[in-house]
């Protein structure tokens, strides 16, 4: 049965709109949302894929284009005939291909040796075309590995677990983060959502969302490890909830973090979803800073889930 | 006849100063503004004309300076004359030109097989510079690239209709919209304006503006479909009218949607425009939103502007 | 003989300090402070140049830079001596700098054609070098011509006159400005600010600035022409000044547009000032809009300062 | 013993969590944190450490890069063997290896001379790999140098010491900024913050934290010198204090700035911090502005912290 809550759910202004009863989790664990979107045309979205995908895989990309691209022209100039260049001697269909395929490269990147070049109008033309794409993919790669270097990105590393603990003669439910990366942020906030499946008036199962209060919402700068608490008195909507009602209800609850980084001065966001599965009953943070040897504080990032049990 | 609004109109601010009636529409569809500037150097907008031009237009363009260049530098070595180069027998104009193409396109690429090499003051003048220039050319389209990638934009999909649909016992004039590209937007808000001509205190014809209040006007997450809502109360300045009221008063609807994209936090502004005669009497829109296989919400972005019609 | 202003100057929170009296205009005509700073180095300042200054003056440098690293490498591979490189025929000091000064132009930019090509040790070493600078040398010029492309501004067109016309039964001081860039600008503010000499409490001759009430002072879109105006009635600090009082006081009009570029989303400013002669009494604004064939309003941005002589 | 403040403290929105009693500074006199934080990946801050790494370590960082990969593939093609080469004259590994690096140089930059070539299947795959990479790694360097460019930096230049000075009567905590950077910084803030050791209601040491009150705390152009003045009246936290309560409670003052770049019209933000030992007691600054030639104010940057001695 589902426990009632009776504080008053925010409206759809959260942009979920209505939704009925779901076991599925509405943010991931990286902070996208669970929800597939059509595309009116595949391309419309390249740009955001080439700067968001994988080094490795961007790499790999480049790679497979230069190579295809190589390929490609190798193919026309042996359908031209070799003996439209300059030294290529003509031989069986591989030996031809490999030549040509090793003039494609040295014109595709404009290193150009020489000791092979284009004799005939036709593989002039071809080659001039091919050195002038060869610039033209290297000016979009530039362009590309900059959108990937200047790309506005919060590193936060979250605990993977809410703990609920002892705090203030009452109980708090908590989790913990740090600035994982070495530009500092400022001006930090920090916003926690809770989404649960609640009853209607008219015993309608749906998901009901409440925004959570919690104690330091903003601080000036996010320079140490940031522990989010939100007490459990009664004015909490899980005031009085066993993890029975949280698992019961499906509860999720959404984090939304915005800072500016200091190194290129924008706005940077990062989302942290947890699920009633995450919750640690009766727990607390271990400390996740020390004193380095010259007495300045260090923060020990991979430390920042460590708790440890506590009495109920 | 026209119907009278008792609503106070928006005074000035808009910044569309104080027009007389017209029957021309302010914003077009794609909600740039139904005006024309003059500017007083046509160079002043370069920048802005290379980086918001198609992509097909872009590169036919880039590929037009290419072989421009090319042509002008090849005419250039011909006046010269071949002999001024290594590698080019002399022969009829035809041949000297596009022998000298060649050499020009090698230079102009950086490619420089050698095969056709420079071999005067004049000619070693030149190519110099041809190379130069190539660089600067392809530093610049790197940088032009660069600027079309990276350009804040917001691709959002409006419903081709506004309609008029029951509404909580009364009415509502609605549309709906998705964002359609995979960066999510968030804190997105809208706008919603009316203008429609109106008889002064002197009995003059002009164009009045009214904002239009909206149920949900801002929401946090714009990952699904939105739809908003005028209600059509006593509160709205479009209460009672027709059709022929509409019509008759030329009225635009103009929609103004601004929010934060995340991929490069950048703020982005979409704007749209309905006509009188884009109004649906009696209809509402089908669901745009099922599951997929797993259970995900899926946004159906084509059919974001589909609806039934429905009693009066 | 001043004359004196009863309403409260602004405080030193504008950021001029305590200024004497002066003659000096704060402000210049392009909306740079009259002031000058001390820099700690001279290159803390390259890039803030280098992206400011006029395009023909930056292509100049940039093709001096080009022609001076090209000569210093051929006085290098002189002082080596020709011998070093194939393709070269020793000769006269003069033969052998203009054959040196091809080979490094042909490194330079990498293009490479090889009939000339390094021989030995050191000429190799210093070629390996001189072709890494060029393509970091173009590298930067790439990032240069980006920073110059993409830098925020606004290319606002201010009436050359301040006119004071007859307004409202009374009079108001107003001047008239539109955007000369084909990019919107959105969201635009202005701000009016006065300077004029003033005799202390203790009869000291000093600056005192006000800030001036404006009829309309932001407006949503920025697409046609706006005329800014003051009000010149009993609440304006310049209320019964005539041209001699402005004179006597050296008023200057400092004005401040701000506004949202829709391009690049980028907030951009504008600034201008006029000064006492800049004022142009009885005497109003001709109409800078007019319809093209189509009915389409057209803004006719060279006539933006066009007035004609009204009666007093 | 520790003089006890009565003002309240700021609560822990300033991120720096409960410390408890220390004599290391918080801020460093450049304005970054003292703290230390584990990076989960050495490669996260790679893009942070080579846009803020001084200029020569990034240049020198690029030769070595060069150097390396062309030595690698120098490497590489030796032990392919020379006669995998046109234009190798096989010799000793020296020969060889020097040989080898030239192609590879000329192969890396794409300068492609071509009087060495590749002959063999592999050595023409390794070295159309070769120009594929330096092409990548001369555009990623491009990516690079506009990310140094263009990141937005205040450099902002203040006064060695705080002043304590004769003020209005009383007295008043002050230090002395200057804009050194061509570029304009509009909208300018500055916060003023105090940390010090006290002791808690159970007398356990620990830092406390207060916001000091400035006069002029906000300026629209920051143009000229700025002089930022914290009162020492008796709502001051600092009220009565001497050099000996500011030492034995190891008082440290942070001083927040941010402002708009006029150039890349950013938010910049820069931060210094003043210890107790900075501390000029019975001192006012000299005058940092005089006239030029022409009678516009000139500010002499390098004497923003000259003062004098003042009688007590």
């Amino acid at each position: 049965m589902l426990r009632k809550i009776r504080s008053k759910p925010l409206d759809s202004e959260l942009g979920f709109g209505k939704t009925g009863s779901t076991s599925n989790r509405l943010m991931n664990i990286d902070g996208s949302f669970n929800v597939e979107r059509d595309y009116l045309n595949w391309w419309d979205n390249t740009y955001h894929r080439l700067v968001t995908m994988p080094w490795i895989q961007f790499f790999l990309l480049i790679l497979a284009s230069f190579v295809g691209m190589n390929t490609l022209f190798a193919l026309l100039y042996c359908m031209l005939g070799v003996h439209n260049f300059n030294g290529i001697e003509p031989g069986p269909f591989v030996h031809n291909f490999m030549q040509a395929y090793f003039f494609s490269s040295q014109t595709l990147t404009t290193v150009g040796y020489g000791h092979i070049s284009p004799a005939s109008l036709s593989s002039n033309i071809f080659a001039s075309f091919e050195s002038f794409l060869g610039l033209l993919t290297f000016a979009m790669i530039s362009g590309l590995l900059y959108g990937r270097f200047s790309r506005p990105t919060a590193k936060i590393v979250f605990s993977e677990n809410l703990l609920v603990a002892p705090y203030k003669g009452g109980r708090a439910i908590m989790f913990r983060m740090v600035n994982a990366q070495k530009s500092e942020l400022i001006e930090t906030e920090v916003q926690m959502l809770l989404t649960i499946n609640q009853r209607d008036d008219n015993d309608q199962l749906s998901r009901k969302f409440y925004a959570l209060d919690i104690e330091i919402s903003k601080i000036s700068f996010f320079s140490m490890s940031w522990t989010i608490v939100h007490e459990l008195n009664d004015r909490s909507p899980l005031f009085g909830f066993t993890q029975e009602d949280l698992v019961s209800g499906h509860a999720e609850w959404m984090v939304l973090v915005k800072g500016t980084d200091e190194v290129n001065q924008q706005m940077v966001h990062s989302r942290h979803s947890y699920l009633a599965e995450d919750v640690v009953w009766n727990a607390r943070f271990l400390p996740v800073i020390d004193r380095s040897g010259n007495g300045r504080p260090r923060v020990k990032t991979r430390h920042i889930g460590i708790y440890e049990r506590v009495e109920a």
